[in-house]
Parts: C-alpha cells; structure tokens; sequence
C-alpha cells in the first residue's frame, strides 16, 4: 500500500466550512480535527488511505508545492500571493468567500484623488498582489509587511491604506476605515500538487470526489 | 498634551508573563486586554498618556520600527530576525525565555555528520538568522518559509530539519523530533524607536520603570 494521501488544511476561518465538503467528500477526520485546541498536526480520517493535516492559511500552499501535502484547501488570494508553478487548482470549492480590497479611513486625513497617485504606502499582508494591482495603474505601492492587525496602521500612521480581507466589513468598521476598492473576490479552492496528480492515480478519483461534493451543496 | 504613548505588546505566549511587568511598570491595563477572544486592537490604562496595542510577535518590531508605536515588547528572537536600526533595545525583561534551535527527527532518515555538510534545507520563519547560522560554518542553508506547524516538515519530506522556538520539548518531542542544536537563547526586550526616544521626554523615564520593575521581579 502507497503511503497515505496528505490533504492540507487551513486552521481558522475556513475549517468549520471545509469539514462539511470533506465529509461529503467522503472523508471524515477523527474528531480531534475539529478541536481548534488540540495541539494534533496531523489527524486520520475514516479512510485509512487519507490523513490531514491542519496548518496555516498562508502555509497550505507551500506545504502542497513541495509536495509534503498531494492536497489541500486554500483561498485563491493565498493562492495568488504565493503563485507556485507546482499547483494545480481543479476545483473552487464554493466556500470561504470574501473579498480582497483596499481600505483607508472613512475621513482620511489628506483628500486625495487616488488617479492623482504615483506613489502610495499600504500596509498588508499580500505584498506581491497589492505590488501588482497597483503597478497595472502605473503607481508605485510600498508595502509594509504585517501578519495582522493592519486596521491599525493607518491610525497609527504605518501606512495611510490597507490591503486586506473583507468579509462582512465588520472589522474595517470597528476600526474607522471603509472599503474603497476590490482587488480580487476570493473562495477557496481544492489545490494539488502537479508531480502527485500525474503519478498517483488515487488522486484523480479524490479530486472528482471533491467536485461532486461542491456539485451537491450547490443544489441543495 | 502629546499624543499617547503606544505601547505595542504581543499576542500568545508572552502576554501573560507581560501583563504583571506592565503592572509593576505602573502600567494597568483595561481588563479587555487580556481577554484574548476581544476583537479589540487598542486599549487604554491606568495612565491616560499610555494606550496599548496587542498584535503578534513577529509584527511588534514593525510598528515600533515605523514609529506606528513608540514601545514594544518582543522576544530577542524576532529582533534579530528583522534587525532593523531604528530599533533600541535597552531592557531585557526577564520573560519568555525559550531558545532558538535546531532540530531533526529522533531517527534520522539517513544518519549524516553535520560537520560535512555543505547544503542543508530547513523549515522556519526565521530563514535570515537560520541562513547566518550556518553561513558562519561555510553551509549553504536553503530555508522554506512557514508560519507555524513547521515540527511536520521532516515527517512529511518537506525538509529533514527544522529551525524553531523549543521552550520545554515538548512539542518536540510529540512530533518524534530532537533538539540538535542551540543557535540562540530568547528572552523579552523592551525596545524603543529610536527618533521617538531622542524626540519625547517622556519616554526616558517609562524606559527606567521598566527597569526598576524587572530588578523588583528578580529580587523577588
């Protein structure tokens, strides 16, 4: 028997919404998986052929690049920002949807017409996908790199704009700043490693198995 | 009256250890502080010329670099991973200590002689200070970059060592892995941005509460 699959997921937002779609997919973890305090990595599911392991958003793409994981579930801004050759990405699962935008704060201290910009200062963590949106325009974007909390940035004077996610606006809100431009939709996608998908043919039936779950929730 | 001091303050681990510091410093933070499901990103204290702010580990030494904050407390480990100038470091606090090591499975797959390496490749989110490590010695270190769950890298074939935090072993040890080697040993600083030390005189005489506070721990 080939060593078992490894399907990479991502801790946080989207695990309450991946267990659904991995169950119809025929793959139920053990229950520790959906235990966001177990300290476990790495979980068995009811497949012996299938185990998970459960890592971050932005590390679910490495993991399946360099084929540690043959699969996994990721964001197509995770999957965009990092832009690995490896990856092949059959599937938009059709879950963890939100948006990746611009913010600034709702009175910003300098009115500015932003088609006036050659140069602006954001404070993200996306910095070759805010580099490149911003460039198409012929602006320059100097990016400060933060792993969270950029909604303080531009109280704080970091940075006077953010790129982040958006999802209910709720924390922009909370925070003074209001969403002054997409850059992306985002949903989750099933990704694979291409090395894996060629040479492992119990692949190909796993990843249809994934496209009829999303089928199925679909018409529900 | 000047704008207040912010104080940037990490999320996790070393929140605990620093809130009684804090205290000592004469510093009380509102009880949302350490509340850690509080969405909340800014909080005020005991002194209305002092807010703080709670971000992770590895963004505390942005903000305070970029004057965003004016203080920060963070482990020795993330200020020599950045190594930005702007940054002093004048207290060592006495808390979070840990070391920076590096490790490999208890069973290696193939049993090498570090001393004849030449090409090492290692899991960590610290690749400048793992790359300089072994740069010291003549080895070529080629790091994958991970956020977090890097004790699955060797299982896995993504890297067959890895560069982490080891505070007791134990995740170590969970993960079937060893503790080879010591590359630094971690504890908490203060650091101050630099302009902002030479421009606000009520800086000074935060940083030598701070002091005092650490000499009445250690007395204790």
């Amino acid at each position: 028997m080939p060593a078992p699959i490894v399907i990479a997921i991502p801790k946080g937002r989207i695990l309450s919404e991946a267990v659904p779609l991995l169950e119809r997919a025929g793959i139920v973890p053990e229950p520790a998986f959906a235990d966001a305090d177990s300290r476990a990595l790495r979980f068995t599911t009811g497949r012996a052929d299938i185990d998970l392991i459960r890592v971050r958003a932005f590390d679910v793409a490495t993991f399946v690049a360099y084929g540690a994981a043959h699969l996994g579930i990721v964001g197509s801004d995770v999957l965009a920002e990092f832009g690995y050759p490896e990856l092949y990405a059959p599937v938009d699962l059709g879950i963890g949807h939100c948006r990746l935008s611009v913010a600034e704060p709702a009175a910003p201290a300098a009115q500015d017409d932003p088609r006036g910009w050659s140069h602006v200062r954001i404070a993200t963590k996306y910095p070759r996908l805010t580099a490149a949106h911003f460039a198409d325009r012929g602006v320059q974007a100097e990016c400060i790199n933060l792993n969270g909390a950029m909604e303080l940035a531009p109280t704080l004077g970091l940075a006077p704009r953010i790129v982040d996610l958006v999802s209910s606006g709720r924390t922009l809100k909370e925070n003074g700043l209001v969403e002054v431009e997409v850059i992306a939709k985002v949903s989750s996608r099933l990704i694979v490693n291409r090395a894996a998908f060629k040479t492992r043919a119990d692949i190909v039936p796993l990843v249809e198995a994934f496209r009829r779950a999303v089928e199925v929730a679909d018409a529900v």
